[in-house]
């Protein structure tokens, strides 16, 4: 494709020679001839100049000259985003609707170029949409339900009666509907198992990152709204809700019962306690743990997490703490000279 | 199963109609008519009484009117828990002892009833006791001991000879068995793996979350008691010990040779160091770590892990730390008036 | 194995019996008569005095009296590892080149005395070096390339294109090349996935426990030198780079774009935040993270991470602080007195 072609493609204004072969893409200071990068900062803007890149995606009011060629963009980002679907080659489909290997229940549905990777297991009543991709050694359980063009990756574990929307990516060793964490305990604290007979339910255009465990509810349904994105090796406990749009980073846990609005974002190993709710448009920063309801558009930090601002406050005073000591020392000094005085 | 019958069964003495028809157990707030649910703290008493519900199970001592049929018992969870395991129907058991799929080595021993379901690896020298269920795509290493009625769901990695007692539980994707974390370190800071020779021993009724990883011991044995409950992505070093009836919530990690008293429970996220005694009975609260030996039933707090009570005592000063700052202020402000004065 | 010919295979000198039969080793107090343990510290030395081991393990200028052989080294922990090796019964290797059950493409490549255990899936253009096993149920994705004499522990994902060096391990459950977390963002909070294009690079001599989480770049690679030691449950992002010999404690977790200098520790629950630099040889705390560019050398504690003097003395700080409000309370009750007086 030739620079002018790729401009078109999405939708930016060429300055240069468009008659440049672009090949693929690739980042600012990696790029080689043949490659097109995107610099969205001008903090950037002298590796921009450095760059052997062969063309550059910018911003429409980016100023830095360049000895490349520009396309210029409203946003640069997911220009690059679009450039870099039209370079990728993706890993060929599975060639077989159901591989031979596979152990598919005859009572299990397919829906229309739906596929079954090697050595996955698909039990009794499970039903898969149309163009959806299981791929190798998954394990589908008994009248799990999953929507149209999903892509699971291999190895994944998804239990009996779990729910999954369209368009909904899950990646190597996640697991969806483990049983909930829920005892009851005696007076000697020994604890029996509560049965969790609910499930989980896993909306649209959802992505769930690697080794990441979801829980069934206890009784109904554990729910991941539409459009949730979720990093590695999260924990999601039984009967949490999670609103649309919501992005859980790594590492990050979010304990039973408790529910999320839309929009809210946590950070790398964020938490949030049992049986709150907590608000739309939320952020809960790196190692800060909601730990009662908090109010829609809040920015919180630390553990207990408070609004940003009053711990940065508090962290400010413990940064200074010496110098307060200092001036109580000072003052001790002064007073005990006035008591010598007087 | 009418009221009647359900009161009978779960040892309740009903309230109402016993002739009304229970087809199903739910949240008190998700319930729909032909459903039984619970309240056991008396400040969800308003749900209790909007609740959709054909019968709710209560305390003894409840007093909140009820426009439904109610049974009293002294433990209205516990009681609950049993009614949940009427109502549920489980997945069904698989067919074949042995599916034809698994790869189970001759030298493998099943006890009666034990199954090994699809796509299972059973290695050389493995025992597995009577009753239990191997879940399909497991791995089951060379000469490990499973003991009765376990259940091993889906895609449990079980490296060898590690030992497993009666009635546990496994979730999927979690790893027993991996090589503890030992190297030996040259003077370049090149590190050299110290073969790890031990195993890992699981006790009777333990249940272990997904994606759990329990290292073996360098040699010896890492040691999970009897009764112990470990939630989901919880990490345990190799030659950890964990006394009886411990719960360890998810996130959790456990250094190397640490050791752990009975009933010990590490809340989301805590943390133990290596080679230190938590004692009977402590509690690791969320996000602290105990950092050193740990007496009989302390309530530790913090990073790193202090008494709650001296936790909370610091957390407080460092949220007034303003109105000190203040103070101190005030006190600089009337010193230099005296020294102007004096 | 007689003690003499042990001493003379560990380059360690006897002092003692050498005629002993040893038959394996052990931990100085769980040991048996027949087995050799070893005491590196001091502090041990009544372990050594009490142990029911045939012999020690010690260093040159070990000076504490005991009734057992010894063998005197400059390093007893690397002495040890070595005895350990040479005691150590590994897992039978398979039999099988390929085993039946494995699903493997005809255009994947076998170097001399590789083996796919069963169960396996390896897909096209899957290149495996000489020595390296395969063990059960591992998924090899599209033009995979594995070193020679690596080891991989059975259930391990490792997706397309990933790229392993030599003699490299990894453990169960473990993802490797599981898509950055990479989106752009409308006015809405909605997210589009961005095509995560690039790959993931293994070093030589690496080891990664269990159920880790190494995501591929969005372009170019994330790369893990050689000779670095990853510990369980970690997660390392899109596009992260570590040097050489560094080594990762469990459920640490580097963001998207950082790294890693040569030889850089993160302890437990470690962090490293997106695009900055840890210089080589730093040393990240348990439970700390750093969250900008860090110098070579440093030992980091905190959230936010910091030098540890500073941090200690901030803790101090915190820790004193009743007493601090104390010295303020009586200098307010002296200066209200000369309010008086005055």
């Amino acid at each position: 494709m030739n620079l002018s072609e790729l401009a078109r493609e999405i939708g930016g204004s060429l300055e240069g020679d468009g008659r440049i072969e672009i090949l693929g893409v690739a980042g600012i200071r990696e790029a080689e001839p043949g490659e097109i990068s995107f610099v969205a900062n001008p903090k950037y803007a002298s590796d921009a100049i450095k760059t052997r890149a062969s063309a550059i995606l910018v911003s429409n009011d980016w100023k830095t000259e360049s000895s490349v060629s520009l396309i210029r963009t409203s946003n640069p980002d997911a220009a690059f985003a679009k450039a870099a679907t039209l370079f990728y080659t993706p890993v060929p489909l599975p060639q077989d609707r159901i591989h031979p290997s596979a152990i598919v229940s005859e009572d299990a549905e397919l829906g229309t170029g739906a596929k079954i990777g090697p050595l996955c297991v698909v039990e009794a009543g499970a039903k898969i949409g149309a163009g959806t991709i299981i791929s190798a050694q998954c394990y589908i359980g008994h009248h799990v339900q999953i929507g149209e063009n999903c892509k699971l990756h291999p190895q994944v574990s998804v239990r009996e009666k779990v729910i999954i929307g369209d368009r909904t990516i899950i990646h190597n060793g996640t697991v969806l509907g483990s049983d909930g964490f829920g005892y009851s305990v005696d007076e000697d604290g020994v604890r029996t198992k509560v049965p969790q007979i609910g499930t989980v339910q896993i909306g649209d255009d959802v992505e769930i990152g690697a080794n990441v465990a979801i829980d069934r509810a206890r009784f109904g349904k554990t729910k991941i709204g539409n459009g949730v994105k979720i990093d590695n090796l999260v924990q999601i406990a039984h009967n949490v809700i999670i609103g649309d749009h919501s992005v859980i980073i790594a590492q990050s846990a979010i304990a039973g019962s408790a529910s999320l609005g839309e929009k809210v974002i946590m950070a790398g190993h964020a938490g949030v306690v049992g049986h709150i709710h907590v608000g739309d448009g939320v952020t809960i920063g790196a190692r800060a743990t909601a730990t009662k309801n908090i109010p829609p558009g809040e920015y919180l930090l630390g553990h207990p997490g408070m609004p940003a601002a009053k711990y940065k406050r508090q962290q400010a005073g413990v940064a200074r703490l010496s110098k307060l000591k200092n001036r109580v020392k000072a003052l001790e000094k002064t007073v005990s000279m006035f008591c010598e005085k007087l």
